[in-house]
């Protein structure tokens, strides 16, 4: 039996990594870790019995504590109670699959820990890659990708040398909004912009994927976790999502992974690597799939990406300030407070008012994810 | 250094794998085999500096002796010569670039003598398969395929678990003809035939690769290289040829290799596998690329193909009897002896003439081939 310790266990990526589990019959939950959603946490509990339990609101996990009480589970709070879930048991990988920088303090703890990453939670390599991926080499522990993009890319480098690439060519499916004008742009509702063409997500990643932050945060992740620099990271737009990323090597040969767009397959694929597994779903059938197009993504219409570009080359506690911007304001729009547009003059603002510091510690990480908050609450 | 035995090396793949050592300059040529063109043989033998090299006519073997007597190079001559250029260096890997099935014994010989092979050879797997595939496995010896198509699954299962292929997918470009109709396709001539929209290659296997026996062809040989039945081997029309081919696993990731129409790239994958090294040439832009189309291949106006896998599930001599009629039928048309459509009028002729042997040994082989040259003969 494999052990894993799932935090994040009842949003998207956390809900289909326990399908994978339950497909699969040979893996053993030994935490879960949630925010406040203790109904849907009752009932994985009572289905997968970890041994222990975080609810990050330190009410709603009094709460649970009450009525999981007749079973032999330990119910923890907060970011204490993280930390516990992610190394407190025998697990052997931790799936990170919560949202936002909280991510980042049990992440390094279960690495200190021993155990492999199933990497989600994307706010750890963008503001800590330099301090994740050294951490990863020393511990001798696994980063695995869950994103569906920086699986297609680990995919596609399986048995290859990493020091034959040439550039990685992260795809992009354009969001709904590709094409439009900043006019067209100006007039975007929430419902518009969750409405997601190919894949079905959480909220503030179907957002972020229609402004290309999103893109901008994976160029960030591919160019810590596949050691490229930002530039060797290529954006194609192919908005049918059929091919999920590709690496490009230095003979000229493409090597690309394909697929549906179901996420269980990353999930399957890091839980199990380098093993491939039945998965149950559909299957990529190209003589009725048609045509698969490439563009240029629009850098002008959706400076997300530009100013993700800018923030990673610049390092340090920029891509912090880049991503604790958007999240503000992604969750401001969200809120119905600002508009469409906004989003990433918020961004840009937040950036163009930091002084970076180089090689930042987590707590100067923290202090710029507060001081972007800050900014951004005294100027909108 | 590398040393390598070149059986072919004046046709198009002998001449781009000579580019390819040219380029890299750390692989030495012990041996070099041509069939008639002394001319080029001899440019080769004073760049390349060859223990040994074969020419397949004797009559123009003495020819070359005598215009390098002046070098310490040996010049034999037919089968038994082909032979002895494929085993008597020391070289480390036999290219077998020669047409036609006279390929099959020197290869055979190679591998007896501990070599890898470098496969360009189609007929070596179509019709000896069976023989190959176990001796590589007796032997230690790598099979190592040139072909753009059977390189791209090649590279597409490196790092990856054979046991876990659901599939093969095999791209075609669907050639010259893609979209006509049996009647359009009377009136071709050989001019016409013999444009490829997108490979240049050699006259006989770009008229194949306009019946779609070439695919047929491939189609078998990757039953036999990758250990798969033919029915899971799909054919998979891609007319940009940007998509070199693709594997399917079990989790329902495809992996596939992309790249440009550049013979150069396989050619020099094979011979420093599994190490990618620098290669000069066009790059994919993605940006520019515009799209990749999908199609079904039309086996009802292109018989060739739906032959090939009557031939491949047949097995024994069948796939033999395709081979040979095709490889007769095609040299009559170049001949203009007969027309385009009963190239593959008479491979089915040739298939339903036929007996099969199971099993067959290589004389056994050569006799299925000598027969259907015969049948075709005393019928056209």
């Amino acid at each position: 039996m494999k052990k894993i310790a799932v935090l994040g266990s009842t949003g998207s990526i956390g809900t289909q990594t326990l399908e994978v589990v339950r497909a699969q019959k040979d893996i053993e939950v030994t935490a879960l870790a949630a925010g406040s959603n203790i109904t849907r946490l009752e009932e994985q509990i009572r289905e997968f019995h970890p041994e222990i339990v975080c609810v990050w609101e330190e009410k709603k996990a009094k709460e649970l504590a009450l009525t999981v009480s007749d079973l032999p589970v330990k119910v923890v709070c907060g970011m204490e109670g993280l930390i516990a879930a992610a190394v407190e048991t025998d697990a052997e990988i931790v799936v990170t699959a919560i949202v936002g920088m909280i991510g980042i303090r049990p992440t390094i703890a279960a690495m200190e820990a021993g155990k492999d990453i199933a990497l989600a939670n994307k706010e750890t390599l963008v503001t800590a890659g330099h301090i994740i991926m050294p951490l990863a080499k020393e511990k001798g522990v696994k980063i695995l990708p869950v994103d569906s993009e920086h699986s297609a890319i680990f995919q596609s480098l399986n048995g290859e040398d990493k020091n034959a690439v040439h550039k990685i060519l992260l795809t992009a499916s354009g969001g709904p909004f590709r094409g439009k004008t900043r006019e067209e742009l100006k007039k975007v509702r929430i419902e518009d912009a969750l409405k997601h063409p190919n894949w079905s997500m959480g909220r503030k990643i179907t957002i972020d994927s229609s402004t290309m932050v999103n893109k901008g945060l994976e160029v960030m992740e591919a160019h810590w976790l596949f050691d490229v620099s930002m530039d060797q990271v290529q954006v194609v737009v192919q908005p049918q999502s059929v091919i999920h990323s590709m690496v490009q090597f230095d003979d000229g040969a493409v090597i690309a992974q394909l697929g549906t767009p179901d996420m269980k397959l990353p999930i399957q694929y890091a839980l199990y690597y380098p093993e491939r597994r039945f998965l149950a779903g559909d299957r990529l059938d190209f003589w009725s799939i048609g045509q698969i197009t490439f563009e240029k993504p629009d850098m002008e219409n959706f400076p997300g990406l530009s100013l993700a570009y800018e923030a990673g080359r610049t390092g340090g506690t920029m891509p912090t300030v880049f991503n604790a911007a958007n999240e503000r304001a992604v969750a401001k729009f969200l809120n119905r407070e600002i508009s469409y547009l906004t989003i990433t003059d918020m961004i840009e603002g937040a950036m163009k008012g930091h002084t970076v510091k180089e090689d930042p510690s987590v707590d100067e990480i923290l202090e710029a994810e507060a001081s972007a908050y800050d900014y951004i609450e005294s100027r909108w």
